[in-house]
């Protein structure tokens, strides 16, 4: 295991990568990493796959309990919101045994880069939709593309002074996950949903 | 791609498998599934590719928001919901895409499917965690199992009447994700936790 001293990445591999694959450091900043109480292979492994299946069955159940509530079964809608919880517990627990959780200036380091792969990512995505005649898939790469640069943009004022004397509210919107810094705006910069398309986070 | 008529499973490969992996039904239960709209390997592999890291993303940064609220930085945290919230809206559009939302009776199957197929993964792991003298994880994951199970009884009571005239609250455990049906326990009956430690979900 690898991890990055310049943006803290946690690299689980056994080989050491060429790079960093979350900010691109080149192979001299990352350094052996062990984490405290795991021993071999297969647990780390069963730890790792774990967290990729409890986070989807995590995202999955949210989205069973919002087509729930469309279709007027508002106790099942509950019953899978909590269901989701649970699995976010799991993957919560997975994250800390594999040292994904550091301290909060770290998280943020971690974060900001996160988003940059992100959206360098996402560029990608939208030429293969283009070229394969999906259209409509394209566009919505394109609003993921730069909603994770705001995204970016976010975590960087956070880590210029960790906004402790800040009280600023967000607003997401629920169409294309654009982050609104403290105004709930007219309709989607990104993607021009109504303001009632957006959701208050406290 | 293949749609699984015993749990209603997409399977994204292109190879007809074996065998449904969700509820192990034979080969013969997999039907052809052709997704309206997406055309090409790249776009389908991208919109994988994708909401594997958006769920992960989604975790992550709910994860990250805890340790600021444990900190201090509330501020932080919240930015943390924030973005975390945003991912879930780019998972959910890459699902939808990827028809991994149907109605609601379908999706309280499927979810049944998975909560059995995560208890019959766990004891493998548990298995190997004792193996390679990790008890502790071996105990987290010996929760896990115990937790899936409850989540299964709990989506086969949903099945049975759509719980239509029900009005119950859940309480999640938020050490080991254990739901309770309608009473806050006095303590965990999975992991010993206190009442303290229970979330309710409305």
């Amino acid at each position: 295991m690898w991890k990055c001293t310049n943006c803290h990445h946690v690299e689980l591999s056994t080989d050491k990568p060429g790079f960093c694959p979350v900010c691109g450091a080149e192979a001299e900043k990352l350094v052996p990493h062990e984490l405290a109480g795991i021993k071999g292979a297969r647990t780390l492994r069963n730890l790792k796959n774990g967290l990729v299946a409890e986070s989807q069955a995590h995202l999955r159940n949210l989205a069973f309990a919002i087509k729930a509530e469309q279709e007027g079964y508002s106790q099942v809608a509950r019953l899978f919101r909590a269901v989701a919880e649970a699995e976010a517990v799991h993957a919560f627990n997975h994250l800390r045994l594999l040292g994904g959780v550091s301290s909060t200036q770290e998280n943020l380091e971690s974060a900001f880069e996160s988003e940059n792969l992100a959206s360098s990512t996402y560029p990608q995505f939208i030429k293969d939709a283009n070229e394969e005649d999906n259209t409509g898939i394209a566009t919505v790469f394109s609003y993921s593309r730069d909603v994770e640069r705001g995204h970016a943009k976010l975590y960087k004022k956070a880590l210029a002074h960790m906004m402790a004397e800040n009280d600023t509210e967000y607003y997401v919107c629920q169409v294309c996950g654009y982050v609104s810094d403290g105004v709930l705006p007219d309709e989607c910069p990104i993607c021009g949903a109504p303001k009632e398309k957006f959701r208050r986070v406290v």
